[in-house]
């Protein structure tokens, strides 16, 4: 059975901002402590009564908390509505689904937007610097506070499959499944580059105000447009590209001009347009940094494996997708490998499609399918039923 | 014979500026006419008794005609140097080389940062749009001007590529080989995107002025660096930047800011930077305009090789790279299946190298042979001994 129409709403079950006491900061790899801490967050389903149900889904740059609720700016499904809900296969009828929005996010959570309780404003770039792994940390925080010893799986895809291996290297007896969607164990240099142009334009709009533009009142949204539009490119495949836009135009004839002539150049410009309606500029800088420094194995002597060590109990699932240039199947590859060399269980697969990293988000029936098997799997070893 | 250490300077035989005359003008496919029409160009070699031993050289998007001199902004070899000069596969004590700076460059040759005689101000957003084919006709001017009827070769990669495919269309009569490096019959939906991209940057820069800002005395340089550097990471493959950068910092450790703290992000800042000292933000839209709009079969109702049905006479080169992802290899197999739908001599070669689209502008001897090779038989085809 294949990811079905979007049906978003009444599987919404909690969720809201949890706020930590002043004697729970989050440690910041950096170093320094933010305090205080709210996570925002959604859930989906019930826990059960030996809360062994629950599952963590990650999500990735530009996602939050709002997995398979009406987003409450855009309007529009959950981001993964379509593997989420009654008979699909993240389902609420059978699993407590948590998502919470990222530290350094913009839904919520702490980040650079969120008021700095010494000051009275905004952080800005007073914000300090964050980490995947800071990311997962406060995350774990959340799981202890909802009373939640172990997850029975944490999903991601993207920078959410970072998370899930960040998760498993940092809290593996926390864990009993693992799936990790077009992620990567490090941010290669490509990766960096197109993130950095990304600051760039960002920094570049005079309205960023050195980070300062909330109190300012102005936004740099030109610049936040520019960066979306960068990455938005790198999400897609080229065939996809061509197939979807080609060189198709928006009206009769070439305007012999800069409008948006062909289709492509209108659907970009939408897609910056639209982003900077529910994006925090600060915090596309602080997200896109904590990408930039994630190196897994760097954290192990340089050696991947060794941060699955402890993680030999966990079951992975990897996924990768053939058209992804972002994070290509190779970099899913030294996962699974590393996974191996660390005598984890771990399946692999990559999934056919001319869409992508993208695809992700997209209905596909083997990552339904794929996703649906491995969890059915799981769910019986924990004696879900 | 591989190319050789730079040695620029002490080839240059001539150039200067064209100026045509005011019955002269440049009749533009848009409708409009350019007038005056100026042309900067550059010569290396002495042209033969019998005018039989001229070489066009085409640039890319962000090259001039300092193909082998030092150029006069950034005092830099020449920006063909490896391939042009004593005993390089084009050689002045052979060939009698020509390259000019395309209309709507920025210098020397008419172009939106040139003074519009009606108004007495720059053009900026007032010159009008340009084709690959209006580069091409203009050239064609030149050319006959310099009382050539017909040249040896037409050479390019890149854009330089898509005008000698041009060349094949408009003026087969004047053409007795072509030789196309990494270029395309038509720019795909994922060009256009970054083109888009990079137009959005420029224009999202409040110095852009609406692109008057010559009569404002700013310039866009943030908006233009920022365009140059999703440029860029393009003309460059994963590989290569994994290789060449990989995730090496700058400093020992992390700032834990947004400074450049990986070695990619600072070659990145470093190539907007130094790009905005030698190119002019208007002439950034135009040309990438112009590239947007290229698409050879278009002019030939759909078919490719109707471009070519002329040109059976022409002995034709093309040449890609493996790794080249912004004009790939099935590009260049489009260019060489039309060629031979059209009854044309093609060779073909795919060279392997990691360095992507930039390759072009580097050392590697399987180019430096091919070129060497090709254009050897073409002399000797041509009588030139």
């Amino acid at each position: 059975m294949t990811a079905q129409a979007s049906t978003t709403g009444g599987v919404e079950t909690g969720g809201g901002t949890w706020r930590f006491s002043a004697d729970q900061p989050l440690r910041l790899d950096s170093g320094a402590i933010l305090l205080p801490l709210e996570i925002a967050y959604k859930t989906y389903g019930r826990l059960n009564d030996a809360r062994t149900n629950a599952v963590l889904v990650c999500h990735a740059l530009t996602g939050d908390q709002h997995l398979a609720s009406t987003h409450p700016i855009t309007g529009k499904p959950g981001w993964w509505d379509l593997y989420v809900g009654p008979g699909r296969p993240l389902d609420p009828e059978r699993h407590f689904i948590i998502c919470t929005n990222v530290v350094g996010g913009c839904m919520g959570t702490t980040g650079p937007a969120s008021v700095d309780t010494k000051s009275g404003e905004a952080y800005g770039l007073k914000f300090p610097v964050i980490t995947i792994a800071d990311m997962v940390r406060a995350q774990a925080m959340l799981i202890d506070a909802l009373g939640i010893e172990c997850l029975f799986a944490a999903v991601g895809g993207s920078m959410g499959g970072m998370q899930v291996l960040q998760w498993a290297a940092d809290y593996p007896d926390k864990l009993f499944s693992a799936v990790c969607i077009a992620g990567a164990a490090r941010h290669s240099a490509q990766n960096i580059a197109f993130h950095e142009v990304g600051r760039q334009a960002i920094m570049a709009d005079p309205n960023w105000c050195g980070g300062a533009y909330l109190a300012a009142g102005v936004r740099p949204d030109k610049g936040l447009a520019v960066a979306r539009m960068a990455a938005h490119i790198t999400y897609l495949s080229e065939s996809a590209l061509q197939r979807k836009f080609g060189r198709e135009l928006q009206k009769d004839g070439l305007s012999w001009g800069f409008d948006a002539d062909f289709q492509v150049e209108s659907y970009l410009r939408h897609q910056g347009a639209s982003f900077v309606d529910r994006f925090d500029a600060n915090s596309y800088l602080y997200i896109t940094r904590a990408l930039d420094y994630f190196d897994l194995s760097a954290q192990y002597g340089g050696v991947l494996a060794q941060a699955f060590r402890k993680a030999r109990h966990v079951k992975f699932c990897v996924l990768s997708f053939s058209s992804d240039w972002l994070y290509p199947t190779e970099e899913s590859r030294d996962v699974v490998r590393a996974l191996n060399g660390a005598g984890c269980r771990a399946s692999f697969a990559e999934i056919e499609t001319d869409k992508g990293h993208d695809a992700f988000f997209l209905a596909d029936p083997q990552l339904d399918q794929t996703l649906r098997g491995f969890l059915a799997a799981q769910a019986q070893a924990r004696g879900l039923g």
